[in-house]
C-alpha cells in the first residue's frame, strides 16, 4: 500500500477533532464511517471524550495502540501543527488536513502551511490539503470526509469504477452528488484543497494504478506538473480534466483563490492533446465523459453511424458529428442493401439511418439495423437516438440495444430525448446493459469524441529529457554560432561567413554569387532589422559601404547568400510551466494578427512536426492555393524535428527563436536565429568558430 | 381568433379518425382531451362508431352541427384528401394533418401533399403538417396530439408562459418532456412536420402575439422565411431557435429527411444576430435558455457579478463569463468596502465575490452581499453559485436569494452544483422565487449571455425593401458604369476615363499625373487580371503600346489614376435564401485562406458597417498594428452603408463584387466593380455614359 492509497485502503482511520455534538463538522466523518460500514478501525481523537458515538476515543493520536494508516485532521488551524507533530510521532504515513485558515487566507496562512508541510516531510508523512473536505474510498468505505453529501437521507451510492479528484472540495463533492443523481458510479472522491504537499494530480496518478478504476476525472486549479501528467497518461486509463482559470478573468480569480497561477492555457491544451487526456470545459461535460469511461469498450476509429427513430435527432447527430471532428460513416454497399430490406420506405438507409417511429409497432427494427451496423467495417462507433417514447416501448428498445451491444465490441451510445417519468426504468436498464445514455444527440457525440480522443492510437511519448541536460550553446550565442549548431544538426542555413573588412566584404559577395545579405552580429542586439543591422541585395559595388555601416554597430558582419522565395515560418522553443515548448506558425499576419501557432511539448513524437503544420489555420498557404504552388512541407516538418532534437540536452530556461524559416519549393532554410535566456554550462559545441557555415540544404 | 391560433383557442375540436380501440393512435387525442379537461366541444369523427369513449361521434365532419374551429386528421394518407374536402365543406378554418406518407416518403407523397395543400387553400383552410404529432395549447387544454407524453401516469404539466414549436414532432415532444422534468412550464407545444402550408415559424409568429407568452422556442429544419423571422423578432418577445442542418453533414441529412435544403448557415447566423434572436446548438441549451425566458427581467448591460460559496465555482463562472463574451463587472469602490465588512477574511471581495462556506453558519451573508451587488451600478446581472449543500442550508440560501431578488430588478441566476436528493424542495422554491437554476456555472452563464442577446438595445431593423425594386444597373453593366453609380451614391472611385485610341491613351496618362492604370472593359470578362486586361504603372511612353495590348481583348480601355497604398477589402452583395446579403472581408489570405468575412442582411442599421469590420479576425490590420499605421476605418464603414443603400432598389438575384476596395489613411476607394446576375429592368441610371467618373474622394 502506497502512502497515498491509504485514502482508500486504510485499515485504520484516526479522526482528530472527532465530536459527538450534533451539527459539529467533527461528528460527520464519525457518522459516515459508522453509517456506511467501514470495516477497519475507527479511532476518534478527542482529549475531552472517552468515547464518540460509542467508539472509544483517545486523547491524542500518540495514544492509539497499533498502526494508524490515515489521520483526518479537523481541528482549528492554530492546533494543526500540534496534530501534525502527534501524527508524525505516531508514525502515521498520511494525514488529510481538512482545516482551513492556510495559504487561502493570505501570507500568514501561507507561512503556517509551509511549516506544516516542512514538519510532515521531516517526519516522513504525506499530507492532503489543507483546506479540503476530505476523501471517500467507497470500496472499503473509507469515509474520511465531512461533506454534507453523505448525510442526506438517501444517498444512491454504490461502489463503482470512476475516480474523481478535485482541488475544490465543495465543487468536487457537489459534482459527485450530481454524478450519483445521474446514475454514475464514482468509487473514489478525493478533495485536495490547497495541494500543499500531495497534489490532486498525484492522487489521480496513484488511482490510475488501482486495477478496479476504469476512468479518472479531475478538477484542477493549479498548473499541473508535467511529470505527474505524463505518468498519469502513461497508465493507459482514460482521463478527463477540468482545468479552470482558462481565461484571463478565470486566471485572476484562481490566483486570488488558492494562490495558483494560471499556466499558459494553450500550452496545456497542446500538452493534454499530446498525452491523450481529454480536457473539458464544464462539470456537465466532465460527467458526460465519465459515463463512457465506465465501459471498457474502445472505438477503432472515429467513424460514427447513427440509427434514429426520429429524423430530427438524426440531423442533430450529424451536425454534432461534424462539430466534434468525428466522421459520419459512409456505409458499405451491402449494409445499405441490407437496411433497404429492414427500414420502412419512408425512413432513410443512408447514415443517419432513420428507422422511423415504425419501431413502435416492430421493435425488431432496432436489433436488425444495429446488427447491420455492427457488421459494417466502416463503422467504429454507433449512436442510437430515440425521442419521447413511453414505458414498454422504451423497454423494448433497450432490450434490442442491449442484445446488439452484446454481439459486437463497438461502443454504442444512446441519446434518449425523453423524460424519465415516461420510462422510469430506462436509465437503470441502459446502465445495466452498459449503454451510456444522454438526453440529446449533441451530448452523446461530445462523449463519443472524448472516447475517441482517449482511444486514438498514439506512439508512446518519449521520456522528457529536455531541460535536464547541461550541454548547449553559450549564453548569448551569436547568430553564426547558432547556425553552426543548426547545420551540425542537419538543418539548412544560408551559405555565408563573417567578413573581416571592406575588401573581404567585396570578396565575400563575389564568393556568394554577386549578391548577398549583410547582417550585424552584435551580442544582445535582437532586433537587427530595426537597428539597421541588415542589408539585403548587397552587390560587390556596395559591399564596402554596407560593411562600414553595419560594422559601425559595433560587432561582426555576417555575409550570407540570398535565399529564393518561399513561405516564411516562425519557429521557437521556449520555457513554460510544463517544460520546453516548441512553437511553429506562419510568419506575417498569421502570427502578428491572428495568433495562428501550434505548440507541442518536447520531445516530439514522430509525425508531430507535420501535425503541427497541418493544424495551423493558414496551413493552406504551405500546401499551395489559388495559383500559388505549395512549398516543401516535409522539409519544414523536418526542421521542427531536428530543432527539437538539437535542444534536447540544452539546460532549462532558454528561449530560441528561428525567425524566419523560409520554406522553399524544395527544402527549408533558417534565415535567422537568436537565443536568449539564462546561462548554459560551457560546452565544446558552443565555442565554434563562426567562419565556416555550410551551404544551404547541403547538410540535410 | 386568427386561423392558426385555433391551435390553442379552439372552442371545438374534431378528431377525424377517432377510435376507441386501446393502443390505437386515434384514441390518444380523445383520451387526452377528456383526461386533461378540455372545456370546448369534442367531436370524434368515425363512420363506424356512434360514440367514442362516451362522446357522440359523427360519420363525417360534414355532419357536425355548429362550427368546428379545429380538425385533427389522423386517417391513413390515402384518405386524407377526402378528409380535407370534408373539412373544407364543413367550413373548418384550420386542420392539423398528423398522417404521414407525404413529402417525407418521396415524389409520389410530395405530389399528394401538394394536392392536399391546393385543395385546402382553395377552400380557405390552413393546414398544419402533414407528418406531425399535433399540438397542445395547455391554457385551454386543447390536446390535439397523439404524443405518448400525455399518456404517462403522472405528467407534471401546468400552464406556463413558454411556447415551443418544432418541425420534428418526436424531437419536439421529447424536448417538451425534458422541459417538464426540469421544472419548465411550456404552455404551448406545436409540431408542424412537413410545413406544407403553415410553417413552424408562422406558428411562432402567431404565438408571439399571445399576451401570456413570455418566451418562444423553436426547432427548425427548413430554411426560415425572412419576413416571418422579422415579424417574430419585431414582437419584442425573446426567441431562441435551434436550426439543424448547420454542418454539411447535417444539411445532407436534413435534405433526405423533409426535403429541406440547408440555407447558408453563416448568413442565418448573421441574420439572427441582427434580429436579436438567440441561436442555440442543442436541445439542452434551448431548455437552459428557456428558463430565463420564463422571467421578464432584463439586464441593462452585460456586466456580471458572481457571488459564490465555493472558490472553484467562482473561477469556473469567471471562465464562462469570458467565454460567453460577457464582462466580469469591476465593482465600485464603495461596494468593495461594504463587502469587506461582510465577507470573511479568507473569502474574496473582488468579483467573483467568495463568501465561502461560512454562509452555512451565517445565512445572512448571502442577503447582505447580494444587497451590495444589487445597489452597485456597475452590475447588470448577478450569478449566485453554490455547491453541495443539504436541505436546511439550501432553504436558507434560497430564502436569501428570493429576498434579494424581490428588491432589485436585476436578473439573478443560480448555479447550484448539487443533487436534488440533497435538497428536494430547492428546485420548486427557486422556481417560485423566479430564480432560474442551473447545475453548473457554465450553463448559467450561457443562459445569461442569451438573456443579454435578446435584451441588448437595438434600433428597429428597417423594413426590407431590397430585391423588391425594379430599378438598377443593366445586366452586365460594365466597370465604368458601375463606378459611375457608386460615385453618384457618394462612394469614392479612382479618377479616370475610357480612352479612344493610342494618342488619347497618352493624353489620359498625362491628365492622370504621368502614371496610370489601364484596364480592359469587356462585358463578361470577370477575371481581367488573369486575362492580361490590367496594366499598372503605365507611363506616357508606354501608353500607346499598353492601349494596343488591352484593346486587343476586344472591348474599351479604361485609364485610371494610381491610388496610394492602403489595406484592401473585398465587399460584395449577393443573394441568399434570406434576401440580399452584404459581405465584407479583408483581401488576400484573410478571405482566400481564412474565410474571414462578416455578413449582414440588408438593409443595414446605422453602425452595422463598423460592427462588421470590427468583427473580422483581421480587424487589427485596419486599426493598425506593430508599426503599421491604421487606415480610415470610418470611410470603409461608410462605403458599406452607401453600397447597402445603393442596391436597395435593385431587383432580386444580382451579385455585386467590389474587389478590392482600398482603404487609405484618409478615405476608401473602390478600385474594381463587377456585376453578375439576372437581367434588371432597364433604368435610366444604368445607361450612364462611362466617360466622366469623378475624382477619388471627391464625392464623399
Amino acid at each position: 500500500m502506497s502512502d497515498i492509497s491509504a485514502l482508500w485502503n486504510a485499515r485504520s482511520v484516526a479522526v482528530i477533532g472527532a465530536s459527538e455534538r450534533p451539527g459539529a463538522l467533527g461528528r460527520k466523518p464519525m457518522d459516515y464511517l459508522l453509517r456506511y460500514g467501514y470495516k477497519g478501525r475507527i479511532l476518534p481523537v478527542n482529549p475531552r471524550s472517552e468515547q464518540i458515538l460509542g467508539v472509544p476515543a483517545y486523547p491524542s493520536v500518540r495514544d492509539v495502540p497499533g498502526p494508524v494508516d490515515l489521520a483526518l485532521i479537523m481541528v482549528a488551524a492554530d492546533r494543526v501543527l500540534g496534530a501534525v507533530d502527534d501524527c508524525v510521532a505516531a508514525g502515521v504515513p498520511l494525514a488529510v488536513i481538512a482545516s482551513s485558515g492556510f495559504a487561502e487566507t493570505g501570507e500568514e496562512g501561507a507561512r503556517l502551511q509551509a511549516e506544516v508541510v516542512a514538519r510532515a516531510r521531516a517526519g516522513n508523512m504525506r499530507v492532503i490539503g489543507p483546506n479540503c473536505i476530505g476523501a471517500v474510498g467507497y470500496e472499503n468505505r473509507v469515509m474520511a470526509t465531512f461533506s454534507p453529501l453523505f448525510g442526506a437521507e438517501e444517498v444512491p451510492f454504490e461502489p463503482g469504477s470512476l475516480a474523481f479528484v478535485s482541488q475544490s472540495g465543495a465543487l468536487g463533492f457537489g459534482a459527485a452528488s450530481l454524478a450519483l443523481e445521474r446514475g454514475l458510479r464514482p468509487g473514489w472522491v478525493v478533495s485536495t484543497g490547497n495541494d500543499a504537499d500531495v497534489t490532486a494530480l498525484e492522487v489521480l496518478r496513484e488511482l490510475s494504478q488501482e486495477p478496479s478504476v476504469s476512468g479518472l476525472l479531475g478538477y484542477l486549479e493549479d498548473a499541473p506538473d508535467i511529470g505527474t501528467l505524463r505518468a498519469l497518461a502513461g497508465s493507459g486509463k482514460p482521463v478527463a480534466l477540468l482545468k479552470s482559470g482558462r481565461t484571463e478573468a478565470g486566471g485572476r480569480a484562481a490566483a486570488s483563490h488558492t494562490g495558483a497561477l494560471a499556466t499558459d492555457d494553450r500550452v496545456l491544451d497542446a500538452a493534454l492533446r499530446q498525452l491523450g487526456i481529454v480536457r473539458v470545459d464544464d462539470i456537465d461535460e466532465l460527467l458526460d465523459v465519465a459515463r463512457v469511461f465506465e465501459s471498457e469498450r474502445r472505438p477503432a476509429g472515429n467513424r460514427v453511424a447513427v440509427v434514429t427513430t426520429s429524423g430530427g435527432s438524426g440531423i442533430l447527430a450529424a451536425d454534432a458529428i461534424e462539430a466534434e471532428g468525428l466522421e459520419l460513416s459512409t456505409l458499405e454497399p451491402q449494409s445499405k442493401e441490407a437496411l433497404a430490406g429492414i427500414v420502412p420506405a419512408f425512413g432513410a438507409i443512408d447514415n443517419p439511418v432513420d428507422i422511423t417511429a415504425t419501431v413502435l409497432s416492430d421493435p425488431t427494427l432496432f436489433d436488425r439495423s444495429l446488427d447491420v451496423l455492427i457488421a459494417d467495417d466502416s463503422v467504429d462507433i454507433i449512436v442510437a437516438c430515440f425521442c419521447v417514447m413511453a414505458g414498454p416501448d422504451v423497454e423494448k428498445a433497450v432490450t434490442s440495444l442491449a442484445k446488439a451491444a452484446e454481439k459486437g465490441g463497438k461502443p454504442i451510445l444512446v441519446a434518449r430525448t425523453g423524460a424519465d417519468f415516461l420510462a422510469p426504468d430506462a436509465p437503470r436498464d441502459l446502465r445495466e446493459a452498459g449503454l451510456p445514455e444522454y438526453p440529446t444527440p449533441a451530448r452523446a457525440l461530445r462523449a463519443a469524441a472524448a472516447l475517441w480522443e482517449v482511444s486514438r492510437p498514439r506512439t508512446a511519448l518519449p521520456e522528457a529529457s529536455v531541460g535536464a541536460g547541461t550541454t548547449g550553446p553559450l549564453p548569448g550565442a551569436t547568430e553564426p554560432e547558432l547556425k553552426r549548431l543548426l547545420a551540425d544538426a542537419g538543418v539548412a542555413v544560408p551559405r555565408g561567413r563573417t567578413v573581416t573588412g571592406p575588401d573581404d566584404a567585396v570578396r565575400a559577395v563575389e564568393e556568394l554569387g554577386g549578391s548577398a545579405v549583410f547582417k550585424a552580429v552584435v551580442p544582445g542586439l535582437l532586433h537587427k532589422t530595426e537597428a539597421g543591422g541588415v542589408e539585403v541585395g548587397v552587390t560587390a559595388d556596395g559591399a564596402a559601404l554596407a560593411y562600414a555601416r553595419i560594422a559601425a554597430l559595433g560587432g561582426d558582419v555576417l555575409a550570407e547568400e540570398v535565399v529564393g522565395d518561399g513561405v516564411e515560418l516562425i519557429v521557437g522553443v521556449h520555457s513554460s510551466d510544463l517544460g520546453p515548448v516548441l512553437t511553429a506558425g506562419l510568419g506575417g499576419i498569421f502570427t502578428e494578427i491572428l495568433d495562428d501557432v501550434a505548440h507541442r511539448l518536447l520531445p516530439l513524437r514522430p509525425g508531430e512536426g507535420a501535425e503541427m503544420l497541418a493544424e495551423l489555420r493558414g496551413a493552406k498557404v504551405l500546401a499551395g492555393t489559388r495559383g500559388r504552388p505549395g512549398v516543401d512541407v516535409a522539409a519544414a516538418a523536418d526542421v521542427l524535428h531536428r530543432v527539437a532534437e538539437l535542444v534536447q540536452d540544452w539546460p532549462q530556461g532558454f528561449s530560441l527563436d528561428l525567425n524566419p524559416v523560409r520554406v522553399l519549393s524544395q527544402g527549408a532554410v533558417v534565415l535567422d536565429a537568436a537565443l536568449t535566456g539564462p546561462a548554459a554550462t560551457a560546452s565544446a559545441e558552443a565555442t565554434v568558430e563562426a567562419t565556416a557555415v555550410p551551404a544551404a540544404g547541403g547538410a540535410r
